[in-house]
């Protein structure tokens, strides 16, 4: 494809002789590039934590532990490099149960994925209403899994499943209709590689292995991670993601997040990233954010499988879909993470948890997928009360039942107001952009869904 | 303790001088012993199986699958045994992920249990609603879970877990108020020594083994199994009875099953046992049941846990509070089955169904504890309405929320009518011995429980 | 049979109808019975170690540690109850390279045995000139090497290679016209049958575990061991003896050792045993023993494989040659012990060992098999000097090359004197009963063998 | 160091200005670099292979099996792509013992080498009279014996053991004045970088590995192999061996021998070499050879250890002195390898093979170490007769004893001729250039060593 040199002063931006734009390796002219809408309209995707970290699968648990202690897959690191309470903790546990001479690399051999049934996978996450899935190709750990020829006897087909594993879950995912996406741990913490000479790593490691995910299976969300050590340009981020956005198979549809070197959260990239509602370390859920963005977090309190944790360290159903709202009522998606076991099982209890998610979102979908914020909405928080617009409809949802709801802001008189699952219309009053509806009588018997429910008022902005 | 010859025409009962009965050795003295109130009060047990079967804890599952070839505890006899389609199956699962080589006693390195946390399992049990426990510490392996003598290096301390799992669970569970009880299997399926001679067996091994599991631990339920290969005579079951029963230091509070020898399963023993509704491979849904009797299930298909198994195999908690409640209307005791895994924990869904379970009976177990079977019912059957009672109050107890439930057959004007977790009266109308009761209304703000609600019409009978 | 009672005083003979002795269940019958010829006759045995030991195959080795605790096969015990600085040692290897978790028999799963031929072993003990083997059918960890329904998944067939050892090398070795035996330790460390009641214990567990070996493989020698923690009247053995004597399959060619009961070394049973030149914890070389008796040892200082073990903690082959040349001159057997690896390989050095013993053995084995010991001997020791007999033949065996050779004690001229291997006859002088001899003229070219050379003095006794 | 161009016509060779030669990235420079004394004087050195080979350490034996087929070392390699009957036999080998989905990299975990003593393996090596060492620091297999960082988690010290066994084992060689020298091999069979793109491979894998091991370990020896897929050019050796002569720490003292592309054996590097008597699929005992050369070879007929090696299978002391001997008198050096076990230890039978020969050499030393072929030697090939020279003194080698032992050749009436390691003269005639040897008296008691005996003929050339 010839391309036409267009661009004045910045000289950033390319248009290809068909009228495509062209990027260049430099934030300005990467961060111009719109977002794909099929994500900002997906609002739901299904994170999976997956790799050598689900053997051991242990992390501590417990109100008195910080959030990042509580991600089993960093076993590695915490029980080599932290001093601290945790640290001791993880090193008892490991000597108890793997004995003085047993190193991480050992777990391989029991990393067995005997149960993998990737169509299994990809129906529940279709049941849950998700619209996309993010595997971690590679995590921090640096294991791959897939057959990745700069990580040689440290991937999936090589040791351990002795399976393309990335590849497998791909297909079943793409033939559903889902987007399929790969996290990707720039770093690696104890690659000597790494250790020993940023560049040549980035060079010969990490961006062929990159630029390798992206033609082999040609995801459609690119999620980086790891970028904290270095600033984006040690990682060549703008040079991969020019590639990405100019020349990669995947060039119209795919999405990539802000985590692209030390400086680029909340500033570069892609859609933005929270994560256990942290935003640079600060509470995404004061801050108003102006892009797309996404908030990541396991159903419980870590990403890779826990095997310590117990009911109580899980995310009720209820939870869950309330974070699903109050994101999407922000403008967010939320990419809600399970770790599924060594054997290559979905614990029953996620899988519960995403099939009531599916059957909340079966009823309610149409207040979520492809709304937007309504930014417009009353300042006054009410507690469990949340909307999205989608064109002229605005939709209230409430996790809290309550038999009056009040609130100003029409622009017109609504032409219905409906519950969306219960037939007929629901009474209520306008007076001028203010409308107070009743609740309709249900009982269980006849109650729509469970957890939250939502009014639409139909043609009112 | 000296005792009292008293007995008449059928010699079988002795008193000891002190009025306490003696029991002989025979079925008709066995079969008069009243079954403990503790237990026919109690309705809800929970039911463990745990052994070597919990590390493959595979088994097949489908709707094609018959009942008793689901259950992954079986894993060694289908493997070795079944000649047809299921054991083909085990076989090449076996091979592929173990190899030509591995024999079951394999499995014995990975049975680890160390996430065993007994203090946890009792309190999740405690908050499940149950009454008691009943765990496996044999089952038909031979596998114990006790460092039993007779069972040197085929015992949980031995090898695997290296660890008395029987006797941490019996203290954490005897702690907590509830009732602890033990399943042991008469047969082994590949025990040489009851291969070659039963009685030798029976003297040298079974015996010995069951009189040291009441002695050490002193269990409250003697769950016995895999009777159906020899008669009752040779088990030498009323031998073992007539001690327990006189003798042990159990002999007040001690519940015995009806398996006890190939002709003695609803015939004689204690309580009378169903398993998966089937009792004598006959439909015990639609016999009725002249004895204490207990059901006895799995969550889902299985009950050594099977990784095998997902969401759709597992009964919803609406589905198992309505088997609870159809259980105890009928008079039956409801002994609900987990199965732990290999590294001691429970899966978090089993937690997660036995905490709704528990949620609803802190509601409405009123209506199930210490409640008998109101004989005197309607005959006709309304699906999802079951009657419980309790001296002279009576409790409707329906699956299925109904604007108006009529029935009949009070023998007195009730004192009130109330929904139980709702405040206040519930509408009725009485006349004669018929009562129409109309339901309260209630919305998801207010709702006292899910699943199944109670009505209880007080001092009515 | 019918039996004739015969036996006047002591009542302990009987002799059946056809004239065979029967033996009766007290040590003065048992003693009476000869030790069958062939056994006498054979002076060189293989003994071979091999159990669940063989997996760790470790002990300390050095001039500091004390013959006993170099034994490999002994790890459970020393680990687990020696207090010392040996047991400190085991803890501390077993803790660094298995873990603080791991129990001895989590050693069974590496119990492999892939490699084992029993063709090969038997070939090579026949190479070796040995005329007997004598296999640890169950050392005093309990497992057994053969499948004992008795010892249940703490056998060979179950765990570990899942093959009968013990049944496979008995066809092997039988097969090549050598005589087939088992070592079998009547205690047993840590079996708690045993350490609850050694009755029980006896009668249910080890007569039958005796039977059956004697039933199932028809050995000539039974070398029983780990007798000294009871009398021989409560491990039963003139009982157990009574019957091998008179009704066992190998009545007429049985033969037992010495170690029955903790009183009954050198006095009773079959032929005595000493042990790395110790007899009752006396020197062995230093007393005359009164009854057929033998030497075992290894070709290093443990029975058991010790993989600690280097070149120079091994016997060199004219060590083992000048070892087997001392005990059959002084009326003994040598049971040398190999310990085959858990592979089932027998260690190359040890084959080598063999077959110089064989080598030798082929050229000089006249002055060995058949022989007796030379009770005229010359009394004053000459170093690396040796005399055995055979009829009226003598044989003059040196270890030490020497030009000439006198001795005394001959009750004739001798029709001949001869070197072994060498062509011709040697000169020699007499005069009444003494003799010189000169040796022979012998190079590198044509010496008959190595390590030590045999004059054979014939018809002069 | 500033360098001086001086090279004429060829413009190949440079000398630095302090008179130093250096050596241009071309074969007629790099040949033009004489081989350092020590190597040539040293003429016994051992190899050892080492890695995870080790762990299965099976081939196949027997006559009927080519000479490459018996390598245990090549077991991926055949396993994986031998379509014949070898092939096939290590297929079943595996399936039985490994099952269906044991793939090679899952033997690391059994690599373990707990009982490495790199003390006790020098000082055997030193009594062996063996003056340097080749270990194999990466065979085809790719994975390495030291940490390499281009070789991460396929390398001794991530996986495995655990250690740096190329390390540990350099500085007990160095410590006790042998030198020590690494075999690696230039290709990997499975490696992914290596079979997508070569020169990436050679670039940014093979020669940082290279430059790695010299920097870090300083060896005397770089022993290359699997040199066979490309030319010289593809490996950039010359340039390899332009740094290793001119830049590197060893570069004064290092040897190198001939594989260095598939057209360089035989004819460019260093010493030329001939393995198992091969030279270039010739017959090396039937060539001349123009150049320092060394035989490599195992002491049965693999180097990794073979655990299917059986006594039959290893050549005895006698064969190995015999080939020392062999290999000397034609000029060439002897580089006898074993091959250690997976837990660190040396066979016991190598120790002892190794040993003897230290035995022998300690007495005839002086017939080896430091001496030149005898070109000028008699044409007539007499079995067992070989000859070496040093300065005017010749050395009469006999692997058979003779009486007699005439030949000619001298130039001088010799000052004395000797028995090594017996005291005095032997008699002789000389009669111009030939001489007449009778061989002394000698018995078992006065032997001065088996295997082979040297004459001195001193002062004769």
């Amino acid at each position: 494809m010839k391309s036409l040199y267009l661009s004045a002063a910045s000289c950033l931006l390319f248009l290809t002789v068909s009228g495509q734009p062209r990027y260049a390796a430099n934030w300005t002219s990467i961060d111009s590039r719109p977002i794909p809408e099929w994500y900002t309209d997906a609002k739901f995707g299904i994170f999976i934590h997956w790799g050598l970290f689900s053997v051991p699968s242990y992390a501590p648990v417990g109100k008195d532990i910080p959030v990042y202690s509580k991600y089993a897959e960093w076993y590695w690191f915490r029980w080599q490099t932290d001093s601290g309470k945790v640290g001791k903790a993880y090193r008892e546990y490991h000597l108890k149960n793997y004995g003085p001479g047993f190193k991480y690399q050992d777990f391989a051999k029991s990393f067995t994925a005997e149960l993998f049934n990737p169509d299994q996978w990809a129906e529940l996450f279709k049941t849950s209403g998700a619209k996309y899935v993010v595997l971690t190709s590679k995590h921090h750990e640096g294991f791959t899994l897939w057959p990745s020829k700069e990580s040689w006897n440290w991937n999936s087909v090589d040791v351990g499943p002795h399976r393309d594993l990335a590849g497998d879950l791909t297909r079943s995912v793409k033939a559903r209709g889902l987007h399929m996406g790969f996290y990707y741990s720039l770093y690696e913490w104890f690659n000597p590689l790494y250790k020993a000479d940023v560049t040549k790593y980035v060079d010969e490691h990490m961006l062929p292995q990159m630029k390798d995910l992206v033609n082999r299976y040609q995801p459609d969300v690119f999620w980086t991670d790891g970028e904290w050590e270095h600033p984006s340009d040690t990682w060549k981020s703008t040079r991969f993601l020019s590639w990405l956005y100019n020349d990669s198979p995947v060039k119209n549809s795919v999405v990539v997040n802000d985590r692209w070197g030390k400086e680029t959260r909340s500033k570069h990239g892609g859609f933005y990233t929270t994560e256990y509602d942290l935003i640079h370390d600060g509470d995404a859920k004061n801050v108003s954010i102006p892009r797309p963005w996404e908030e990541c977090r396991g159903i419980g309190g870590s990403f890779g499988l826990n095997r310590n944790e117990n009911l109580e360290d899980y995310s009720t159903s209820a939870e869950l879909i309330g974070i699903l709202i109050e994101k999407v009522a922000r403008g967010g998606n939320l990419l809600l993470n399970i770790g599924p076991a060594a054997d290559g099982t979905i614990p029953v209890i996620m899988q519960q948890r995403l099939t009531d998610m599916g059957g909340w979102l079966k009823v309610n979908g149409d207040a979520i997928y492809g709304t937007q914020e309504w930014k417009e909405r009353p300042q006054a928080k009410i507690e469990g009360r949340y909307f999205t617009r989608k064109g002229k409809d605005l939709y209230l949802i409430t996790t809290k039942w309550t038999d009056k709801l009040d609130f100003a802001g029409l622009t017109r008189k609504p032409a219905s107001v409906t519950l969306l699952g219960l037939k007929g219309s629901v009474k209520s009053n306008v007076s001028g952009s203010k409308i107070s509806i009743t609740a309709p009588v249900v009982n269980p018997g006849n109650m729509p869904c469970n957890y939250a429910w939502v009014y639409r008022i139909a043609d009112c902005l």
